[in-house]
């Protein structure tokens, strides 16, 4: 599962209704220390997740099972809120 | 779920027959601010998007999900025509 | 599904037996002026593409919707040869 | 399956519930000498899998398949710990 | 499917149980001339395979396809032997 940031969110009124029913947030991928890299995608939130906190995402058909119904049409979802990561024997995250 | 911009479209006469009845619509991955980033890849449009609009596709097996019938060989679709997105705390798009 | 450029074609005596029937071409991801993009990749083609021309491929599972028998161990296929493709109000590529 | 190196763990009190019973560790893809290559990502680990290990990851939907449970929202599993690696006629890796 | 070029091999006695009965062969996804591209990655061979050989590799749940069995947790699989790739116009690799 990649490690990303919650930076931001989507909105979007035409949608297929089965996104509904979940935020669409925006996520960047990041590195152990939470260091945004690349571009952002749209991520659906399962778990509570706030702007700037460092959460796990499924993606894939997984972020299918991840939704709770394989039929909704998502390819990535954020699965769990990070407490703090351990990388080389140093913490290099803490959630404040 | 990756964001792209609407760029343009893909005719095709010879195809596989389960692709009918939707548009092929050219979309390139962008950023929160709608800059196309890398060469532009053909997503079937399930909810109308226009040129110039960015989106929100799903990829995968999610887009077969997308596309009504896990039956369509399709590996990207258009699920949601964006409003507006939100970036370290600033509206970087609008649609216009 | 991305764009590929159909540029010539793998022979092998020696493989899972349910890649019989059916070509497989040697394709490069292009953009869509048809330039070919990295290094090519071997995919199953069910439509009946010819060296020069542009297609669509679907990969990953879906590739093996598009083979028409999900059994068969394929994660790249051509679903459709394109006419032309529109990018920002030109038409980059038609087929010759 | 990529070859990773295990450089740490995630820690995440707040997660899908199907990620419980499984330790989520950080590991970061790595070259056939065990070197670091990009960030890392979080995979759980199904074989017992300690810190400077080389181990096996099988990622997407098979990484379902490895957990055990393919109802897990998991992308990426650990599915083996190497002992060696030859990579062009030497053994490039030996587990310590 | 990618090309590869079988480089070596990975050594492995604490893995998932289901990954026994196959090789894991050590394979660097190669260009249609066979040069090695990129950090090498761990595919089950299922055609018998012999170090310094071109071949194709299907990923993702297609080599789960290929593996014979789609619960082994596997996201790679070797499903043929290359005997020659043409590439425009020209033999570029010949198996020797």
């Amino acid at each position: 599962m990649r490690i990303a940031k919650v930076v931001g969110m989507a909105i979007a009124t035409v949608k297929d209704r089965r996104l509904e029913g979940g935020k669409c947030l925006l996520v960047s991928a990041a590195d152990s220390a939470g260091r945004e890299q690349g571009i952002p995608i749209v991520a659906l939130d399962m778990v509570g997740a706030g702007e700037g906190e460092l959460v796990m995402i499924a993606e894939g058909s997984s972020a299918r099972v991840a939704a709770g119904d394989v039929n909704r049409p998502v390819d990535a979802v954020i699965v769990a809120i990070l407490d703090s990561l351990q990388h080389n024997g140093k913490t290099t995250y803490t959630k404040s």
